[in-house]
């Protein structure tokens, strides 16, 4: 059994790795960590755990991680920056479900996440958590960025048109029109994620620049392998607890135009476990993903025209955060990469 | 025109009360205040009121608050008694939506609501402000204690059978089984009340003791006019902005097992305009009321038992809150008592 | 008082026009006719109206129809067209809050809706009721046919970029990725929209051609004056009762980039009583409309860009159907166009 | 492996039975019948499970059905009864998820459901499926009838209140005040269910009968060993999917004043699997089970005074349906009785 530990389970993507992790046929919850809780039962703060899960919380205390095979950040950015590098000296691996390993380039990071990075040195050696890309450095990896709820979207949604010899999309007016469950904004006290401020409502917002952009845009690059990458970003607030459906608008290329994009995709899939590329003219729902590792894309382009529509489905707390990151654990420890992760999506 | 002010504008009953006086034929909003909003403007708070209202709120000020006609109290706990006495001096009439003046039991309210009572000579004057029981000392009144939201549902749910010479039901084993849309917990920054808290979830809460259990007992004793009233109170959480349904149930005495129910509460509320008996069988939902001043009541007696089951709904944020407070203004100020507050109900 | 019939008036555009006409100073509910719930109170139906509506269903009667000044059809599509001529014929202005007479062309009639028209000569004699293109139009109007509530959004969120003399963005490549709230689809029994099915869930629709991309396609080249217009159109269920964001995505031609986009909306809606641009930056909401006849728009470029964002909020139930409806009426019969829609929003 | 038969695959409880058994380790999906679907893949109807079940809807053929080792019906009320004989002559067990077997007196089924019984011979033998109380029973019958989702909360949150020597409670004036998520009523096209009806709204329903009602009373009785129980029952639909919370009202009986309630709950379901009783004070919230087959018991006295309040919540699709079918069944395999059902709730 690998020894796992978290940092900072109370909040969404913590009680989902919990609630993963404590069905995991491989893995041994030793300890999570939460100063504010530190004391209290586990399943005192989520009842849904009674049985599942017998730890508490614990002070937060390197001590303890130190004994562990694996520790995962369930943290607000800027926590894991400050702790990975002893762990990783002790031989603990670490996955960081927060953004502080995401970005490549420290003063992005700094601009971004309005404070210096506390370990730039990491930062190359970080490998970013999309299996689906980067399987064989996942393997081989000490540290894990694990990659942000959006990004994955529209990165698989997008991945069969730009690994061409030559992009089959035009690469400089993508579009990703995002809808995000309200679980993606935390368990944090705030108002604009109140029940009464989001149920029966629906917005855009970050506009004007939302931290997943520099992390696409990044990514996009790596992708494709060029840097005339250009995509606009809205993201949406939905009133549903789980769930991402992210709208893609490429234009396809002229050389392109006589591309079966079903096909592509499908073939560029076919192997994966955890990405379902539906029937031709499949509209998928964010609930045929519900609470499952499960990520689904259908691919159409209206009127046989010009402009190619890929809708990606995800539940964000399970492929878009915590699912991922099992993921990544199952592939550095050589278990199946799909140990854990094969609950059936919950629907209705 | 009425010169209206408000302090601390910017929860839901005050955005309410916002929305009905900005429409009120008779009043003028003149002034708003709130220590953490001074400065900006009340449309750019609640973008819903670009438009309707042109004011900023202000710093809290009572030299500006005298200059109105009325003042309605839309704080948390505590507020109200602290400035109530100055204005009311100043021959301001104060309308509080909160709990400072509904118990008239000063060591009743320190207990319920932790802090001493700053003015409890004035608790004796105060007047409860529920019309369909106290109407006519409401158009004397200087200052209302606007009732709680519950307190409202259970008092005209049950004031036509105690108010007969001898209760028509068993005093001393009521039950008040009362499901809240979230709205009634106010808006502020809680984890207990996030969007995904609340949503697709139901719960009860303060089953060992919930604030407006004092406030229905004292008044359920001046309805009846006697003091062995007692009554089990089981608040629920529902997954709803607005809307409250309280289900009563009363033991029909041995002696009024006769008793046209379903009359008896016609008769009883023939000429209230914002009490809507329903026919006998109805089922009254909570959307039937959203954004209304109206309750509905449906009493059922299932297989002609012995026990009255009497189903109350209302909107918690207009006849639980602001649109009580305004019925109220309307009384002390002689005008039609259901001036602004015609609005038909919205649905769906 | 303008004597008022309308023909269907259970489902949720017909309970919405039921509410606004309720309350309209200048209308008079004289008949409203469903063959299914003949003989019943529309209070019964829907106890929302119970002291506001006081008619009773009737069968569909020409005769009784004739009486009134004007006729809505609430009806589903391909009913109105059946009707409309003998009403006219009989002096009786017609408002059809369904697609018979929105397509000019008879032949994309047939081939969206499934069945001929009835009287195709009347198409071209129908004004389209958008009054913030047609207001002169829709004035001299017997017969109106009412926008859908998608196209509503898109031709208002783009009107101002296509009249300039040279269109200000590129018109062969527009999309609008538009969401709505499941009242869109009817009140009628249907699996799809029941609430297991579209609660916590998020969809898109339609992707492979809607019913309202003709009508948007036909009303942008009258728009822009040419006949060059592309736009790919994806719906998106969303789980709210109302209301309905689109997100206009428009690639600013190379000959407007110094345009200021702010000034040009704001200029152009100065006068509108119902089109609201929003301050630079605004995230509009879609409870920011909820149950008001107002159109909320936010005009975004995201890093200073080529791609302009548009942000379009409305209710689809007012704006988008029957408060738009309403609006044309008080333009046919000279009274103030804002006669009974000034409700204020209902937030939260 | 198990061989199982499903028949009537495309309601709520249908495709629950369906997540629950694709993923059980001992049964194997065999057939499931649909005449409506009959040809289409299951994972067509229900893409959540594609990649989980492979099946296809099979016309109803008692032939295949006949080469199951148990089949579930998952049919509406009345279906059962028709084909369960020949399968059980076959030698085949049948779990009836709908109500036929479940009333004892072929009158009072005929009474509630509106149609005369087709086999009343075999109520007798059928078991009632609750293995809290039967569970010995249970282990040794060929036909089970499953209960009710109200039942289940009603009976096992009374249940050790009425096995005492003498009751603990007056079992003449029992209350059970139910609020359910709307699964509860199947996935039928039907307007009182749509979104726009169910959502942002709260009702009671079923307060002059309702189908539960009679199987309630007709447990108690079997429970308690007497035949004067009375319970007043009046449910409420609330807008959730999935999940139902019963607080019931029971006075405490004078001899049993100085009980420990929590004591008593505790003791009686030490050692069941699936029911969880809080500690003192808990406040059971529906997510707290959603989407597993746990049933959470909460007891409160509030004031120590004589009238006791139980709370109860489950996940109405699986402990109140799917999930409790899966424990007989495992039950009368001689499987572990928690096979296939440890799957952990989903929160949030």
């Amino acid at each position: 059994m690998i020894k796992v530990g978290i940092v900072g389970g109370t909040g969404y993507t913590g009680v989902e790795l919990l609630r993963l992790l404590a069905q995991h046929p491989h893995a041994h919850l030793q300890v999570i960590t939460s100063r504010k809780e530190a004391g209290s039962a586990v399943a005192a703060l989520f009842p849904s755990l009674r049985g599942y899960v017998a730890l508490n919380f614990t002070e937060p205390d390197l001590a303890a991680l130190k004994n562990c095979d694996v520790v995962f950040f369930a943290t607000p950015h800027g926590v894991a920056m400050h702790q990975a590098p002893e762990l990783l000296e002790a031989g603990v691996k670490v996955i960081d479900l927060a953004a502080d390993f995401r970005l490549k380039n420290a003063a992005e990071f700094e601009r971004w996440y309005g404070m210096p990075h506390s370990c730039p040195a990491l930062l190359s050696e970080a490998v970013y958590g999309l299996p689906e890309v980067h399987r064989s450095a996942i393997r081989q990896a000490r540290l894990i960025a694990n990659p942000g709820c959006y990004p994955t979207t529209v990165q698989l949604g997008l991945l069969p048109l730009l690994q061409a010899a030559l992009p089959l999309v035009e690469v400089d007016s993508l579009i990703a029109d995002a809808k995000s469950g309200v679980s993606g904004a935390g368990r944090k006290a705030e108002i604009a994620t109140l029940f009464c401020e989001a149920s029966d409502n629906f917005k855009a917002y970050g506009v004007a620049g939302h931290r997943h952009h520099p992390e696409i845009i990044q990514q996009l690059k790596v992708l494709a392998g060029r840097d005339d990458m250009a995509l606009t970003f809205v993201p949406h607030l939905t009133p549903l607890v789980r769930g991402m459906l992210t709208t893609l608008y490429a234009r396809i290329a002229p050389q392109a135009r006589a591309t079966d994009f079903q096909a592509l995709f499908e073939n560029h899939y076919a192997n994966e476990p955890f990405v379902d590329v539906m029937p031709a003219g499949s509209l998928p729902e964010t609930r045929s993903v519900r609470a499952s590792n499960l990520l689904r894309i259908a691919v159409h382009r209206p009127d046989n025209g010009n402009q190619l529509v890929v809708l990606v489905v995800q539940d964000n707390l399970v492929k878009g955060a915590s699912g991922q990151a099992v993921q990544c654990m199952n592939l550095m420890f050589d278990l199946p990469e799909t140990s854990g992760l094969q609950h059936a999506p919950v629907l209705p």
